[in-house]
């Protein structure tokens, strides 16, 4: 974001603090002002329900990521790769984007009740498996991997990541100042005995890049490196 | 469920339908109270609370999982792994299915603010990555299987197969009467236009099988057959 952020780019910040703050189902348009110091009747002339600014919102976060994924098309397809496999990599210390994610899967669960909250959730699925099929392509054309069923493999990465993250969302404790089934261990971020270690995801990006990705791979071709995807995705913002 | 259920079975069976109806967020005692035709007052001297009766039934639910993994632990273990993944797949016409599972979402959601609830869901985890873990070691001792990482393994199949579910039932339409982004199409069972076909966890099943198992297989196994582990697995009840 600029100095000089827009008021309407006020707003969406105020709508990602809020949700992180107080979830989906919880938050009111109260929390939302309250979050980016705008009167609550100035929420309403822009947006005439709550429903109306999370949609705007869930836009606004789609659109955040495109520009993103438009900021590494021209990077190697096999780093591109890693790249989109690093972001989907929380660890242990990123509270504030689980709970973030928490709200957004909350959000989620209102898909098959709300076509314009499913609307948005359909062009996000779009934008990340388009994406994928997008850098295979490319790779396939530059000799970096084989010929193989670009869509089947877009659509295996993306719920491959996908489960990793909402699998460590919802299971690491910590919201409620407590940690399911163990001792808890304040310096892991309210890691979860018996949860994988490292994170959820960072086990799942490991393996999805060894399992998945290398196989793609043309012979010779150096396997990309996981540290690297990261490095070049969390040069941008967090919010995704 | 025998033909006489106990009061118990009764009411969790109550707990399922009116989930299914109504959704996590929504669902009141008196809700459950009328699908299983017991009074409300009734519920409240087995169960203090919603929550109370919400955490018996994910204990139940995970039981009744615990069970059916059970009852297929003799089988061999590449028919074993497909039967997991096969448990996996959504059809198009799963409509009651994914309603449960998306009221079962929004209780995941819950996850990091309610330890009992996160309790369930780590017991949960342990039991899918327990079971898929305690398959690919049968399988290695058998020959079956090539060494592999048992738990990274085990961590990348849940996680892929989970990611998968959560990707079909929060994009597929048809609970509100309507289609995003497209016509809609009856015969499909509310698929959305642009959604992978088949459905998103029928494709991702395939290519667990073919991208993350037969690589596992030791030289000269058969890949085991998808339709056969789905098979297997429903015979048994639909509840999970």
């Amino acid at each position: 974001m600029s100095d000089q952020p827009s008021a309407a780019e006020e707003i969406m910040d105020g709508v990602y603090r809020a949700l992180r703050a107080h979830g989906y189902a919880d938050v009111t348009m109260q929390d939302i002002a309250d979050e980016c110091s705008k009167s609550k009747s100035l929420l309403h002339y822009h947006y005439d329900t709550k429903e109306d600014l999370l949609v705007a919102f869930l836009d606004y976060v789609i659109t955040d990521s495109e520009a993103r994924v438009r900021a590494h098309a021209d990077d190697p397809p096999a780093e591109r790769l890693a790249g989109f496999v690093g972001w989907f990599v929380f660890e242990a210390d990123a509270a504030d984007r689980e709970a973030f994610h928490i709200a957004l899967l909350e959000l989620r669960t209102q898909g098959p009740f709300n076509e314009r909250i499913r609307e948005q959730l359909v062009r996000s699925d779009r934008l990340l498996r388009g994406t994928v099929a997008d850098i295979l392509e490319s790779g396939i054309e530059a000799g970096v991997f084989r010929e193989v069923d670009v869509s089947e493999t877009a659509a295996l990465i993306v719920a491959t990541l996908d489960g990793a993250r909402t699998r460590q969302i919802t299971l690491t404790g910590g919201a409620d100042g407590t940690d399911a089934g163990s001792e808890g261990d304040a310096e892991t971020g309210g890691s979860t005995d018996g949860l994988p270690e490292p994170t959820y995801t960072r086990l799942v990006a490991e393996a999805t890049l060894r399992r998945i990705v290398e196989p793609l791979l043309a012979e010779g071709v150096d396997p990309p490196s996981l540290a690297d995807g990261i490095a070049a995705m969390t040069r941008d913002d967090e919010t995704e």
